[in-house]
């Protein structure tokens, strides 16, 4: 059940024009993680922002995702917006082929695709949205992966399409004891302490402390933390940490195919 | 002198959201020609009309390229923005790699890239920034050509760079006797049979008619009808009707490699 | 019950730079009628259309009103954003004043505030979204009205505030027997005498024909077309005739407040 | 020459949905200053931060004034955008009237306008560009003012139309021996003291010490401190405890009409 690897992901270029987000942590961040799922321009990012999260990618050897939202900038893409199945694959196609010339001009390919926001959560429930999605990613490239929820409508979609699916676990977020995520909207300050004990256990022993005290299994292939999350850069050293610690590698999941 | 086939092309998918340019004509417009130059969303176009752009392409066997334009809808990119080289080069990769991924779901690849309005005109003056956008479409594809004036910064830019150039006649444009083009803000409607005289005589003789009363030489590779002009089916209509009873062919640059 | 005048409106300004809506009618539409919404650059409308179209309004004594709309123009504020009701309610204050400004410039002052679209559906099911608009609305300027369907959530909140609500009768929609509106996705070219006739005979007898053959009983204060409607400039001069020849006024809410 | 009083003017409000400038400090800086510019959306800005920039200028007495851009998000309007006059006109009066809403639901006048960032340098350099622009602010309102620098096109044409020009001092920009402004694109953290000294410098004894070493009388009637430069908060608390103790109120132009 022990890992021996196990990938970090975080989102970075989220930053849009002259604004950024987490006091521009990203070059900080980014050496720490394997993979990076980089803001597409709906959402946040901007072709600058894109070519220069790609450069740093490159440069930490972090391997790269697309980051496509709904189109709301001043929303963060974090409001659903009641858009058709096709109008809504049809501006993931368009974020992740822009995503993808950035990657070509850099000799890199993209490892995978993780929706932001309001539509990955409507992609989790919906599962015409995740199938019809998913089929789009495929034909534009069959060895991309997709990050989703275990159990989601986007993983049980990525299963019947024979789509890789990487099954993230929430460093900075609670989990309730049917294994969900708990949503609250204003996050207090994290300990970088706790939440690196919590993805060790996680990774060591499988297991997560839920919000009504209990002790559950929980699967999954990455661990997930939001770079807008309040102290994002101590919490990703200090989990950096405790899994190097403890013997795990973090590795990007292109890199342990044959793991 | 005289040309056997000959490039006929013209900007597609110019509309957004529920607006559509040219009494959506484009369905019509597009069986007559053999280039199109699709809109990539910075100035116009959104996904869903390049997705139904590429598929009306595909259906007529047009080849298609990339209409890139400044950041700036409501103007429908035809003011200038005094933006960075590096800012706009990087917005047309965006603008180039979204357009890739509608093209690579039909199984199609892109011929061109012909910037739009004002940038178009900004890179047919600035050689520091046709260097730039012609290295950077190079390094995205080697076989991508540009469309751009005779003599213009672009022509040059591109003849240095090795990038296949296709030279415009703008059929719908007046020309001075410089060999440059005469600007007017607001046209009137032209006549089908006087745009269709004058596109033959260009390609049969290689010679057009200035404003001034002269008639002088000009070289070029492909024939421009703006979709935009009023009337422009009829204005295509004509012209492709008077090339073909000249025995000339309507062909894209990419289909006469070996001509 | 027979009405000697009546309201006649339909939205104005709703292109966005280069495009136009409804091949340009506006400018033959305004005359027809007795009030304008116009749009104010969210869903539709940009500064330069604002401004010509309170010109338009001004030359033909047409009375002016607000149509904010999503924050949403490539899907023309079709489509629900879920935004909270602060958000939803800052932005329509945000759209109003912008009007607002263009109508001081013209010594004219704002008789309504008609929502665009999906905020029209949701704030018509949403009472609280309703309450918290209008007394935005009230605050801003007590004397604005509101135009809503008879029964609807923003009806009743009008009447809580004492806010004057305008109910409507849409001359281009089908009516069922619930006395609600038949939504259709695609609309057919309407006839204009059926159109004229339907309105007739709902402001002469207070009576509307429903899609399942009923006559039933229907209250409203305006007739409202809706310029995108395919042949609206027709449908609106076919209605205006039938009403004068029936010795019905057509006359802004605002002018007859002593009727 | 001694002022005894002077305005403190900051630009205020210019976040962008999640996007924050100056890391939040805008709740700091206004109880410091007497006159604020809102950003009104088009460079930066929302209806919620305009509301809550508004609602924060009403608790600390500050006057508030529009700061309307170029509409260009992605820039933060600092690029220069080749629009008509009349374009330009018609982008701000629509951004002022936005603003006044806001202003009017807090029971607020608006004091002034500011354009900002290039639509300010455009301005001060294009005499017809700004008289079309005072012409229609003083038709919105006449007791409007003008933000401009000393000699600018800006205010001459505020003076020939009888505008209130407030001229500026920018506290946290280098001068030539010429009194004009020396920009930089990349700004150093400049020392608080040193901003200080300089502000009491100017306001005390009306001159400035310049970039090649020269004294120059320098004459104004507001201090301008941007509230993107690094470290802004500090700059405005030291410039404000400087004046207060060399016995110069800190006023906005409004409040000493009579001064």
């Amino acid at each position: 059940m022990q890992k021996h690897e196990i990938d970090l992901n975080s989102d970075m270029g989220e930053s849009f024009g002259p604004w950024q987000i987490g006091d521009g942590a990203d070059q900080h961040i980014m050496p720490l993680i394997s993979s990076a799922n980089i803001a597409t321009g709906f959402h946040a990012g901007d072709p600058a922002t894109m070519a220069s999260s790609v450069g740093l990618a490159k440069a930490s050897g972090v391997a790269v995702g697309a980051h496509p939202g709904y189109r709301d900038l001043v929303g963060f893409g974090r409001r659903t917006i009641q858009a058709s199945v096709q109008e809504l694959v049809q501006d993931t196609v368009y974020q992740i082929g822009a995503l993808q010339a950035f990657l070509q001009l850099e000799g890199m390919s993209m490892q995978h695709v993780k929706p932001h926001g309001a539509l990955y959560m409507a992609m989790a429930s919906d599962e015409a949205l995740s199938l019809a999605f998913l089929q789009a990613v495929q034909r534009l490239s069959p060895q991309l992966a997709v990050y989703c929820m275990a159990g989601s409508a986007t993983h049980l979609a990525a299963n019947q399409l024979g789509v890789r699916a990487i099954r993230e676990f929430f460093a900075d977020r609670d989990y309730a004891a049917s294994g969900s995520i708990v949503f609250t909207r204003k996050m207090g300050r994290l300990s970088p302490e706790a939440v690196a004990d919590k993805v060790l256990l996680a990774c060591r022993d499988g297991l997560v402390d839920t919000v009504d005290g209990q002790r559950i299994p929980i699967e999954f292939d990455s661990v997930c933390i939001h770079s807008d999350t309040p102290g994002a850069l101590e919490l990703t050293r200090a989990t950096r940490s405790r899994l190097q610690e403890a013997g795990i590698t973090i590795r990007a999941p292109h890199r342990h195919h044959a793991a």
